[in-house]
């Protein structure tokens, strides 16, 4: 397929980089290669058996009235019959599977079945719930389902060409543009998802009346029409916040639509909203591994530098949001902070949704654990599952970009690319063991004169970079480094990146980090779990953070560089006392060693306590 | 008087060590003289025109009908008079003052006045409310008010010898012997205090009756009379108890009559509660000030380990109540532990509840402060002003206590004593700057064989004792030092404590302490203000604890030893940053001095933010 996107910019006016399709990019080997084959292998084909025997599938058999019984489940289950055939296009964009293709169709025949006459669709509002349609737009996620059966709708589309699901998705686009707009019914979603899907439908169709309904819907925001509250990010119109607030979903994916609204009209008040709610959120408001969400109440968002670590809410689905809009900002401003954000939580708060196994799920993603936390099979709210499965199905198209000079890489991993680029195709092979070891070789397998735009990560302070083995001095700017040339096919760029493990500390005003550390190395946040140390009393452990860091490549988990280090432990001297002279517990303090495992993996051996920030002397 | 005491244990048969009156010590200079002669000067007359002003008095004018109008204010204000009257009595057992006698004799008759003929005594439950009386024990604090009124009438009678009061007292404690007992109404109060009062009250008369009912009152509890929960303390018997919880000022109140209660009966069943609770507090929910209650909701103590700073509530009368306890526990038990509390409460946590120059209150005494919190005149609640003028004017009582082999001394400030012992009088004189230095002179005026008991505070790691001018390798035993030879007139013991200001560490467990740190010199623990850091961005200044710590004494806020010290401040560095490299945040680090004061002196200049713990590296 020739637009085999996840968002296809390439003729949005405002965007100055533009998309690559999956289906342009192979993952070869390593860890993000290893997550999606799992992903295709394991979690897809599972998921579709739970589809159907939690009766998600049955909702559709029941509109149509093929099968008898009440409608089953949260009023918002159709999405996950709808991301995991999202998913399911995104895997058949990278590997051809004419069974899953079949399957998909089976699908979507129930799905044509269960849509109205007139276009509406949405198997909780059938029979008896017929009236009830579109009565309540704050609580009960008719347009979010709307959204993702757009989006699966386009990924069914551009993998597979197929029309079947986006007929569908277009006559309820329709029935919906019908509805609602200027002069027609007021109202906008409570839980934002229809925004993005609009535009890109208006990407897929060209036609202008989705983009102008998106746009409708984002600008009905702050009215008081879903509540006027912060957890559905009613309280002010779009333009004005300044600061991310509410449900950490729907505010992410809010954002996800208005970067897509200014990708196509280039309105300029959504860009400078946009900028201050990345800014509040990456500078107050995200965990150390992405994670967004501090609250459990609302699943939202806390006060500035409130993220606790035990409660931290950061749902994966949250983290997945975040992916999605940091990839949005890097079109329409290309610059590293961007990519460093996407790199961030994909490795840390991301990957950590989903068992190594590829069949359980966290659906909220603590800091800091007594090991009772563990991945489930699936929830009766399952949003999360079919979500990770969609984006990591999708991670192919996230590595690279285009812009009117060249290729922008931003993440590394190994993989043989084909890119559209100006008429023509540049052929790139990376080889890396990324992100385990900082080195990167990148062979343009097309000669030509182009750049190739390279982000150095901001966790980077040391690295080199050579073309065919000669060290080069670039400058970096916004976080890219270009590198222009005439290039000959062969040429090889190598990056070196200093991986040396780090202590990191947390701003002061971040209260449940204060005393703690933390530690990574490249894009990979740390942890200590109980597993690697079995004879530690972690909660007594204070990492000497004058002690160096060493690492190991180890064959567990997959295959991960653990980081060991050394610290104290004062423990008897504490049974009985509140306080104690400093130098009374210096004398208690014995020396210990841990080990520390990718928070991404912890939780996927015997159940025990983890804590990413541990104290320190 | 001979028996001027605060509480007379000489008596009581499970009391190990006997009262000294408070009418046998002097204090002649430093800084609980000062407090005492502020008190006597200031607190206690201000305050009688308080009570004027704010209608407490008027509340008895209006029950003997000699006003008209409503009764004014919260309905347990006749306490306020009490306390005031008991503070009054133990500031005239130290020094004569014919015009407050007369002032305490007008204020005495205005509630004899007011007192019903059966006895009963409540300005509240008179006229319209008279029927409600005794119908609502776990609120309306009657009990509660009659604690107060049995207090005041001893101290009265103690200081003065007058009966005017004490006779108004018994015949209202001997109303409500009629009314509550076994075979008699069922209750016991919501808010305890009637206990020790009874049991003080059985002391002076000798009357089991009272004895009896104190006893009566504290096994109702548990049974569901009062609330049947934790902020009432009735969710179990009190001999089941095992954790300290509830309302602080109620809980050790309640101790404080339960002691009371073991020393008259030597109930083992009791002094077991005792002893766990007492662990309980000290270990797991004591504020490093002494300070009790963790919580502002039910003004109450929290969980194990929760010790919020900037919250706490650490209520100026749960510290008094604290210090009473550990007096009442010391004469049960004569260990220094409980002096060591005693003295760690007075010194900080009691002490900062009134300002320096005696006529302005906390209520509630946080450890951390923006600088919005300040001393008050006086509350519509308004419990602490005069229970910490009556604790003040008591000090004296707390200094000594004797037992068949000699005296004991349990806190160290420089007076003039002549205690009875065994039908005589010795005569002792102590002269020492402490707090401030820890040289303290003990001259024993009086020749002959008896025991010097000194207690070595916890805190002194460091010590040495000498018997004129010869150094002496005495034994510690259970926090005492025991001296005892055949005396001459004149010997002089000296102690010499090692006063070295020390860094304190808390608990791992304390969440709110982690990675933060705190200082102590001697009793006194010491806090960083802005009046002395003008210049200093208190919120990111983190203490080098590798730095040793300097100490002077200043003529500023009356004369304290203020503590210097190195820390380092990063601030810039933080601005947009959630996360960063220790490296990075250590290239920032600029060193900085910074200027502690005594906790207990905090608040009496310009308002500023203020910490007794602080962030360190």
């Amino acid at each position: 397929m020739k637009r085999a996107c996840i968002i296809n910019t390439i003729n949005s006016p405002y965007s100055i980089l533009h998309s690559v399709p999956i289906s342009s990019v192979k993952f070869t080997k390593g860890l993000l290669a290893e997550r999606l084959n799992t992903v295709r292998e394991v979690t897809i084909p599972t998921q579709y058996e739970l589809l159907e025997q939690t009766q998600r599938i049955n909702n559709f058999r029941r509109a149509s009235g093929k099968v008898k019984g009440d409608y089953f489940g949260f009023f918002f289950n159709d999405t996950d019959v709808y991301k995991w055939i999202e998913a399911a296009s995104y895997s058949l964009m990278t590997e051809k599977n004419p069974e899953l293709e079949k399957l998909i169709d089976g699908v979507i025949e129930e799905i044509r079945e269960a849509q109205d006459e007139d276009g509406y669709l949405d198997t909780y509002f059938t029979f008896e719930r017929k009236k009830d349609r579109w009565t309540n737009l704050r609580d009960m996620h008719e347009l979010y389902c709307a959204g993702h059966l757009i989006q699966a709708a386009i990924a069914h589309h551009r993998a597979t060409g197929k029309r079947n699901l986006l007929d569908i998705a277009i006559k309820f686009a329709d029935h919906i543009e019908s509805v609602f707009g200027p002069g027609k019914k007021e109202g906008t979603p409570g839980h934002p998802e229809v925004e993005m899907a609009l535009v890109e439908l208006f990407r897929e169709t060209r036609d202008y009346k989705y983009l102008s309904l998106a746009k409708f819907f984002i600008d009905e925001r702050g009215k008081g029409l879903v509540g006027g509250d912060l957890y559905h990010i009613d309280h002010k119109p779009f333009r004005e916040l300044d600061e991310i607030v509410g449900h950490a979903v729907r505010s992410l994916y809010l954002n996800c639509g208005a970067s897509d609204l200014y990708l196509e009209t280039g309105d300029k008040e959504i860009l400078n909203a946009l900028e201050r709610l990345w800014h509040n959120f990456t500078e107050r408001k995200m965990y150390i591994t992405g994670g967004a969400g501090a609250r459990y109440e609302g699943e939202s968002f806390g006060e500035d530098y409130e993220l606790p670590n035990e409660t931290a809410y950061a749902e994966t689905c949250a983290s997945i949001a975040s992916f999605m809009w940091n990839l949005r900002m890097l079109h329409i401003l290309p610059e590293g902070r961007f990519g460093d954000i996407m790199e961030l939580v994909l490795y840390n708060g991301l990957l950590s949704g989903i068992s190594l196994d590829g069949e359980k799920y966290f659906y909220v993603n603590p800091l800091v654990d007594s090991g009772k936390h563990r991945r489930q099979k699936w929830f009766a709210c399952a949003c999360c599952p079919p979500n990770i499965a969609r984006l990591i199905a999708s991670l192919p198209g996230y590595v690279y970009s285009t812009s009117f000079d060249g290729v922008w890489i931003h993440l590394y991993t190994s993989n043989e690319a084909e890119i559209d680029w100006k008429e023509r195709k540049l052929n790139i092979s990376v080889d890396t063991e990324y992100p385990w070891d900082g080195k990167v070789n990148i062979k343009l397998n097309s000669a030509g004169k182009y750049a190739i735009y390279l982000r150095v990560p901001n966790w980077a302070e040391k690295y080199d970079v050579a073309i065919n083995g000669e060290i080069l001095n670039g400058i970096i700017e916004n976080g890219y480094l270009k590198v222009e040339r005439e290039w000959k096919a062969g040429d090889l760029i190598t990056l070196n990146f200093d991986m040396k493990p780090k202590y990191i500390e947390a701003n002061p005003n971040v209260k449940d980090d204060v005393g703690k550390i933390a530690v990574k190395r490249g894009p990979i946040v740390y942890c200590i779990e109980q597993a690697d140390n079995p004879n530690l009393e972690m909660d007594n452990l204070e990492v000497d953070t004058l002690q160096p860091l060493e690492t190991t490549y180890e064959p567990i988990l997959k295959g991960v560089t653990i980081v060991k280090g050394k610290g104290k432990i004062a423990k008897n001297v504490w049974k009985k006392m509140l306080y104690l002279p400093k130098e009374v517990v210096d004398l208690e303090r014995k020396e210990v060693e841990f080990k520390l495992v990718p928070y991404y993996a912890w939780a996927n051996r015997e159940a025990g306590p983890m804590k990413v920030w541990i104290r320190k002397i």
